[in-house]
């Protein structure tokens, strides 16, 4: 790469999660200069975590770098507190660490992860989430309604005037892949299959845990039935059980307020995964938007860098 | 053991299940005389299963042998048919398949399974737990409620006039085994814990699934959260997650009419496990029975042999 094109370089924009690692140099304006990662995640690495960003950008100019996502853990670089919900971007900029790498004159800064807590389930817990919804509110200040963030540990956030209100993790994600690699439903279902939510087993799997409200535990043996007396394809079956899953998690979210009816619905992350839960609302009669996860990630992370003086103001 | 105290022998009783293979001899009046179990599984072994069961009992009299369990399946000796549900224990008894060992003398019969068909969920199937409600209505036979019977794959089986109305398949141990070892939440819960159900811990897990009807997918990540942000005890806390796990599936069952309110109750399993699902039951409010699991899977294979003529009549 060459030097020249990145003289305007004005931040490196880090998303360092507990599997990933992933750098973008941007200029003052926002615009993508340069992109690294690598998988050097924070569950990957034992400490050295400045030697391991370094070695990741050492083609970069030296400029600021501000990071979000388990770089603020306990296992993280530095331990930032979490925000308490509700919390407003403005608060989670305010909260958001600076301090000085080791040569003593370049700046970086970690954005605080947000915390609820609730006496009916203890509380919730996010790191890294916060700075996607930061991009939804960035593009939206006027959203009112519900951003959903597809993964392995789902989180649904209930945002209203700028505020992180309520927000619910999942373990959709881990869960779908212990049931169906590594508990006896595995012997019913395929390995792998294509594109799980354009099969008809993945429609079934939703209108029974979201539609019929079959509780999920309750569904979870009809896997196995399906192949044992029905014959079912592994291959549909495998996207019936996708379907139990993530219908089961819709289910969760309405009981328990983060769905509300008639609220606004933003599905946050990769396209694939992002479209399934955009069919499984749909199966249940819900629209919703799917602005692209990466994106809004960036936008909150330029949020918050022009709040604490990272990038110049004015630019967005 | 002596021969001599062998001489009264009329039937090898044999429950056959995927992982444990038990036999009991018995007299014409249906007292123990010998008992023999090995690990040699159905899904322990490929095929050889005469040879199997003959050397696990070769001290024995060569009298008939009436088994159940996963013995009647594909992977069995030989596939028995299942009895449709409703199915009354005459039913089961005339669907039991009787051969001949290779010897071409001694007599053996395998015990059916029951199949439930309903659209809401496919259906279910059970093996070798038919032979346990046989023992429940041959103890009781006016009985009527609901037996549980807690597992890697927990059975809940609504009973009315001596015949298996409906049931219904949780995979509550398995789901316990696959969080508390496999899944993130391994890393805030201890490996193991003494008796779970007296932990504080495991009488919030149920009130929150099973008393405030907290979905079980909402309340999983509050494992977590228990750990981070209050410093739950890990012992304590695997507690927590079993009583979520239990709490759940008692839930999932009274959603789906398997527990109705008033019902009986009887709890059939080994005592440990029983008596933490008569906590469980205890914390809502619900009184229940816990007759001895392997004493009503013996009185279910003799009721079933006097039926089918490998006993006298009269004896029970």
């Amino acid at each position: 790469m060459a030097a020249g094109t990145l003289t305007n370089a004005a931040l490196i924009a880090v998303d360092w999660g507990t599997s990933r690692l992933r750098a973008r140099l941007v200029d003052g304006n926002g615009a993508i200069l340069a992109e690294a990662a690598s998988d050097e995640g924070i569950g990957a690495i034992s400490g050295g975590h400045e030697q391991v960003i370094e070695r990741l950008t050492a083609d970069w100019p030296a400029v600021p770098m501000l990071m979000a996502g388990m770089v603020g853990s306990r296992q993280g670089w530095r331990e930032v507190a979490y925000v308490p919900c509700p919390a407003t971007i403005a608060e989670i900029s305010r909260a958001t660490v600076p301090f000085t790498m080791s040569d003593g004159q370049r700046k970086a800064a970690i954005v605080p992860g947000v915390m609820l807590r609730d006496p009916k389930r203890d509380g919730d817990v996010m790191r890294g989430e916060e700075t996607q919804i930061a991009g939804v509110i960035e593009r939206e200040p006027a959203f009112d309604g519900t951003a959903i963030l597809p993964g392995t540990h789902s989180k649904w956030v209930r945002i209203e005037n700028g505020t992180i209100l309520d927000f619910q993790s999942y373990l959709t994600g881990e869960l779908f892949q212990l049931l169906s690699r590594q508990s006896f439903l595995r012997h019913s279902v395929a390995e792998n299959a294509g594109e799980l939510a354009a099969a008809p087993g993945f429609a079934l799997g939703v209108e029974r845990t979201a539609g019929d409200d079959l509780p999920f535990l309750a569904a979870l043996f009809s896997v196995r039935v399906r192949y044992l007396l029905d014959n079912a394809d592994k291959s549909d079956n495998l996207a019936y059980l996708s379907g139990l899953v993530i219908g089961g998690e819709i289910a969760a979210a309405r009981a328990g307020g983060q769905l509300r009816p008639g609220a606004a619905i933003r599905v946050v992350g990769a396209q694939s995964l992002a479209q399934a839960y955009m069919k499984a609302l749909a199966l249940i009669g819900l629209a919703a938007d799917a602005p692209d996860g990466d994106q809004l990630a960036l936008a909150g992370l330029l949020h918050i860098a022009h709040a604490i003086g990272f990038l110049p103001k004015g630019h967005a």
